[in-house]
């Protein structure tokens, strides 16, 4: 069996996404995801240029080979658009593997661990009573976990919060919109936050917050302390992540659960994190982080040292990468829990899939393959559109994380 | 002064090249190297469709924001088509500050720390005779410094090595190369070729070696302590380079000095190889470092912890990286050494440059900014063709590092 | 381009300033502080005696080589006299670099990374009431930072604090002013102190806190702990600085942010303190850390550990140093608070320069160079006049940390 | 009993020396050493300025209170300058404290706890026949240990020789005099050197050598590793001194001895390289580090941790700090040896001493105190003459340690 053709999608169905299709010469074909968030041109040209040539003739099931060969081969290694390229081009061919065999992706990877995926969606608000009437209606959803983030007094704009009735959709078009930061009021007003949402809801419901990179460790760790009445699930991305020993200071001072990783793209970016057991979840995903062959085994370390995935699961990733992702937390042992920011309905017909919410639990379905697929008349009515994510400085100009 | 235009340049005189050319309303423009070797377009698409329209309207004295802007900015950090463009940018801005202030850039990094630079060329040979005819013939060029690769009997083609009479230029046409790996029969050969070397050319001449990231670290170990009688002035990439603590297990067992980091492109690459003292030479270059504003920051980095700096500098960097790290390597306290593998005539007619070789040693010279041009009529001449660097694989077919 | 002539100019306009001219044959000439509070005669002689001579014909562009020059040559290298006389060279060579480039000395340092400095101001009552007033009235100047200390019922003189009305200001004629110190007394009544000011004013000022090296590391622990419910910016100075891993007690206790350095004049005073994160804050001047040149590249070291500067800034640094300060302020990415003691009207006479406050902020001005001069009528109407800092012991005698 | 008067007295009886007179109401005075080679009138100055006004009217017996005066008073603690002025007061108080109780200060110290002081004396060569004849002469002239130095071929000047016939000294009149390194040539060479001595005068001498802060860490691993065979008693000085865990790396790798410290002024120079048993003789003089009562401190740590003494002792120590370190190295446990250059004969007449040398050893002498004097009348005779210790710069022009 051979792979004689792949191509590129680029579409745009409310929001960019990078589609790769491979196809064999049994006619059957897979998909992946190579979608990088603001950056998705980049991944397109790489997989174009210098993937696709090198793809054709080879055997799909080869799936280690073809990724040392990409990932080896490159010998410039990771990064996000290298990494991005690469997992698309992994889950395309698992998902042709399951076709192939008839079975759905999970059976491949150890079959079913469990019968259903909790999975957390978002409330925002712009203000307290806003985002206390968003926990309220998520609840209503089904959702067994939430995460909370809301409007700070004295910020204009905060990460993640939009106001009532809109979308929350960061990319925009145009340059990049520049929201400004107060560390400091930040902190003051969470644990109120959290204070609030557990008297009005209890403690039966699993609570999550984001951070989003913007605290330094010291920072981190009072936040962390601070929140430990309210039993967060997690406090995800407390501080930059590239060094990984800056967790450390954090994990010192507080049992609040730390969750990190959206932003990594390699084993390398998050060992020590494991073995030294600085974090409890594991967010890189399966787009960014080079695939399911990857994530396997990245997997397999985090279950040694009791670290779970916590899959990002943000509208930036298309539903291929959400299949990939439902299948995989079907079958590996350390699952935690999965993000859930649902896509447009316009982006679901695009990629008609098997996978489905149903009462606060998501499940991959059992369809062949990754059980997706594209909607190729479809795609043509929505062409790429650039759209940047926004940035952000602190009161006095400095740039800092978004 | 603002930033009014930029664009970007992708030429082949004999191999590709990305260049960023970024014009100010002054009229005074500055240039950027660009280029990931088998990569360049993803890079050329990540500055035009994602980069550029961010710059217009830019201060390009502020070097430091605009570099953060574009790091912070990305939210996928890192990687090496990220970090080249990013590069790019940045090498253009200094070329503009030195420009502007009718300076060359190294008197921005601290002016002169020394009077010429020392390089190291190639002697490459298929067997040991044609190298040590190599050597001798680079001797005769004025070089005091050479790194010596040599065919190994038994392996049919070797890094770094071509017949002779050819000139050694990795990347090919069509698809990527597979060379057959033995590490056996390397660690043997190897001890023997200095050996032959030293007997020849006696002890004053500096000797390196590229190990080429193709051995284990106890095999490393084993080959750093074997070559200690020839006092190699480096052993290269003895070992793949994810793995920081991996120099360790090579650290505790020879005293043969360590080079590392062609392929870096972030101060996490290498944090703990240099607070842990693991390696002697840095190899991270400009171009794919990111740029000179943060190549300053782990070069001082470097020099509180006795790590000097021996860029990178074969011919996949264009004379516009060559021109920026001859006044980096002027510049900075810790400067060890640095590569010089010739460009073809045609290259150096495309970029015209101020610096220049004489008698083993470089000099950045001293024109305004970096010193360097590119002629726009010649570059149309010679547009992009795709190239691909070899792959490598074990004799049992094992996918190996190139 | 040469330097011709150095002079040094000691002069006490309210208290003493040790200031380096260097001119060039060029006729522009550059200032550097080389002030080292109570000790300024020593530097003074040091300069004289030994640099400036040999300063005569060197390249004012060569920064980097003239500062390894006088470090490396001094052979007996480190120390406060050493390094403050290092530094007023290497403030005035930038000083020269930014006039004959004709740009303010920011924009060799990376550019504008903001457009303002954040400050902060002191507030010191001998008792409760008069603090919580100075606090009111430094609010009302606009200050968005405050560090306060306060007089400790049962301690004759404490550190910071004066009779009201009188202005701070340490150094004294005749010998030393020995002081008493109770520890126990201290620490039993600052909690009170900041749970007042935070009663009285809210959770929007950023409060700071000097503990003056006077505490043992468990005591700064416990000290750090009791004060985290009011949120200090940091605690300064908590324990004397020589043993770098008695932070590390601190550190393992609470999340109170830590800065230290005002006393620091090298890397090595610091490497762990910032490579295992033991502080937030690093406090080590510009005039006694060695100038422009070695303070750069530990901020870049500090970059990688999110440490940032918190330059100490009182009126032992004459306005030079605050010039400089400013301008490394603006253009480093890492930059955290400046420490703001406002001098004598009179020596801003003295020392005209382009640097003002304005709202809780300073603005480093757009002049080329730092922007700095010296009115040398002036200075000789002000001649030195010898004054200590005080000395310190507990109850019972034994000498302690001032 | 009370302290009157103290005086700086600066002279040049071939080399310049600083030496502090103090006198108590008693007429009884002590003497001590503040020379700082290269540096002299800056500690002079500090002395006369700042210690002097506050020495008067104190109790010359409490050497511990008047040492933490001076060390802790000065706020910015350490540093050659600042320590040798704080050692020249403590030495004269341990010789008034010994003149007064009529004891030798060894007594003070501890007793007698050896019989005798062995010490090293320098043999430096051009070349290496002149070398092997200036070992025999010092095996002549009874020493039993000798530290050898030889010029190496292809460097013009090497440190610690000189032509035959003159006496070696490093301080010149006028600028600095630079000399050049090449660490490669060195390296080839003394191995060479030391099987040459060992050939020709047998295993029963001790013989030492001194790198002088010039080779890098793994450069001197290399060094220590291949003078194994010759069993030096130690190598010297093997690298920059400022980064103590720099010695780690040489540690790992070779079993020779290591010394380090006539640089330093503090225990917190050197108390990771004890604690963590780095290196095996600590070198910090008495005249450097702060005097007698900081030096018992460090050799009692040192003690613990298995370092022994190995005093720095050339000639830019003056005649007084030869004393107390004689008195020093007999009264404490861990005495390992001393290093002997002698001074001048008008050295001696200028400092008349009771100490001497006989056949390969030192003795204190029995006198009280410290058992050494001050001849006023010859010191006006030979007035402060500026001179510098040589620079050192690499082949390319680099600055480099001396």
């Amino acid at each position: 069996m051979k792979i004689t053709e792949a191509k590129v999608i680029v579409c745009s169905p409310t929001r960019n996404f990078v589609t790769l299709l491979i196809r064999t010469d049994e006619g059957i074909y897979g998909l992946g995801d190579a979608t990088l968030n603001g950056r998705e041109l980049a991944v397109a040209t790489y997989l174009e240029e210098y993937c696709i040539p090198c793809l054709i003739g080879r055997n799909p099931f080869d799936t280690e080979d073809i990724w040392q060969y990409f990932y080896i081969g490159a010998y410039w290694k990771r990064g996000p658009v290298t990494m991005s390229a690469l997992a698309a081009i992994d889950m395309a061919l698992w998902d042709i593997k399951g076709k192939v065999l008839n079975t759905p992706v999970y059976n491949l990877l150890g079959g079913k661990s469990r019968d259903r995926i909790m999975v957390y969606c978002h409330a925002n608000g712009t203000d307290l009573s806003q985002t206390l009437e968003e926990v309220h209606q998520h609840l209503e959803m089904g959702y067994k976990a939430i995460r909370v983030q809301t409007g700070i007094p004295g910020i204009a704009s905060t990460y993640g919060v939009v106001a009532k009735g809109e979308k929350y959709e960061p990319a925009t078009r145009g340059v990049p919109h520049e929201s400004s930061w107060s560390t400091e009021k930040y902190l003051n007003f969470i644990p109120r936050l959290f204070s609030a949402v557990r008297d009005k809801f209890g403690d039966d419901i699993h609570l999550l917050h984001d951070c989003h990179h913007r605290l330094t460790p010291i920072e981190a760790a009072r936040f962390g302390k601070e929140v430990e009445p309210f039993h967060l699930f997690w406090m995800e991305d407390p501080v930059s992540e590239e060094l990984q020993e800056s967790f450390r200071i954090i994990r010192n001072h507080t049992t609040t659960p730390i969750a990190v990783g959206e932003i990594f793209n390699s084993v390398f970016d998050c060992n020590r994190l494991i073995t030294e057991q600085l974090i409890d979840y594991l967010r890189m995903t399966i787009v960014h982080g080079g695939g399911i062959t990857p994530l396997q085994k990245v997997a397999h370390l985090a279950e040694v040292y009791n670290v779970r995935t916590g899959f990002h699961g943000a509208t930036d990733l298309s539903p291929v990468t959400m299949a990939a992702a439902l299948h995989f937390n079907t079958a590996i042992h350390n699952f935690g829990i999965q993000e859930h920011m649902p896509h447009e309905p316009l982006v679901d017909e695009v990629f008609p899939h098997a996978y489905y919410f149903r009462d606060g639990f998501m499940y991959a379905g059992d369809k062949p393959g990754l059980g997706i697929d594209i909607d190729m008349a479809l795609v043509d009515k929505y062409p790429y559109q650039r759209a940047y994510l926004p940035l952000n400085r602190r009161e006095d100009g400095t740039m800092w994380n978004w």
